[in-house]
């Protein structure tokens, strides 16, 4: 691409450094931009320069948080000694909009992804076992996403947690309510026949 | 979608107002940003506002450019009679990349469109006409994309040009080159049969 402008050339390589934003993209996005009120743009570099140095983290459960303490582990109402073991922000997102979990969180912060260059030490696993060790923790909850990361990441957690009193289990992987059986991959139908649960348990929801 | 921070929503909600960004998509982009060094975030707010800032326009074609007069203006070796109206940069880079046009360009900074609230006081067809009044220009190109929006602005601008000394041509529509007949739509393939060009012509490119 031939830009007739440094600054559009700079601004466009920048947005396009984003995940998913392509070169032509980035172009259109910029342009916009550029049409709209100079305010807009303004907005947008507050809210991403605030959000970057301002940004905390709950000192109990690594999730973004604006406090100390965020707003699960500060509420007295839900059972700290149940810790669902999640990648990032969007998944205590995602588990608190079913309203169906009480118990605390802990963000790890990603996956272990040898190929990312991401071992144990550049998640929150050791502050994790921290915990478990304290001795105030009953059950600990996996429910990263079910790919070849998240079920090393969740089998590192398990053989750190040996010999150490606590429950685990994991979510319970089936097929989707709504889906059709014939559609669904023979792993996740098979899993869901092996982990079949009583027919009384499934009225109760 | 509830966010545990206030700081991650506004950022959120700023990215949003991005075209065609998502909410979902713009908190992939916000925790993309907040995985990276903050230089990234840094490097991309100053890139956007120092466009937003110090971005100028050509004072010849209003072309967005670094200097009063835009390289293609400043550049004495093309043809300033010929003038290629376009829509946007875009369109300036995309002809330009053909290599094939060697004259000047007027960039209107979109098309006629009263249902965005658009119209030709809100486009540069006013200094176009003021350029041609002044007996410089020998031939204007239509450029603009083949919409109603494009097709209204070419007859607008037509309709100024009346009575003055000017050549008006259009860029011809036809069959892409490498596309097959069978799936080109039908009003594409009766234009270029109405517009069809001497055989001989078609072997000098």
């Amino acid at each position: 691409m031939e830009f007739s402008s440094k600054l559009l050339e700079q601004a466009v390589y920048e947005m396009s450094q984003l995940p998913g934003i392509g070169k032509r993209t980035a172009l259109r996005l910029v342009l916009h931009l550029l049409q709209q009120p100079e305010a807009q743009t303004e907005q947008l570099t507050e809210a991403l320069t605030g959000l970057r140095t301002g940004i905390k983290f709950c000192k109990n459960c690594h999730n973004i948080s604006d406090t100390e303490l965020c707003e699960i582990c500060a509420n007295p109402n839900r059972e700290s000694a149940i810790v669902c073991v999640v990648e990032d922000v969007r998944d205590v997102m995602a588990i608190e909009n079913t309203s169906q979990y009480r118990g605390h969180y802990h963000v790890l912060g990603g996956k272990i992804s040898p190929l990312d260059g991401i071992g144990p030490q550049d998640l929150t696993i050791y502050s994790l076992i921290e915990k478990v060790k304290s001795g105030a923790i009953e059950e600990i909850i996996f429910a990263l996403s079910s790919t070849m990361e998240g079920d090393t990441t969740n089998f590192y957690i398990y053989r750190q947690l040996e010999g150490l009193n606590v429950k685990t289990s994991t979510i319970a992987r089936g097929i989707a309510v709504g889906d059709e059986l014939e559609f669904a991959d023979e792993v996740t139908l098979g899993r869901s026949i092996l982990n079949r649960i009583p027919f009384e348990n499934s009225l109760k929801h």
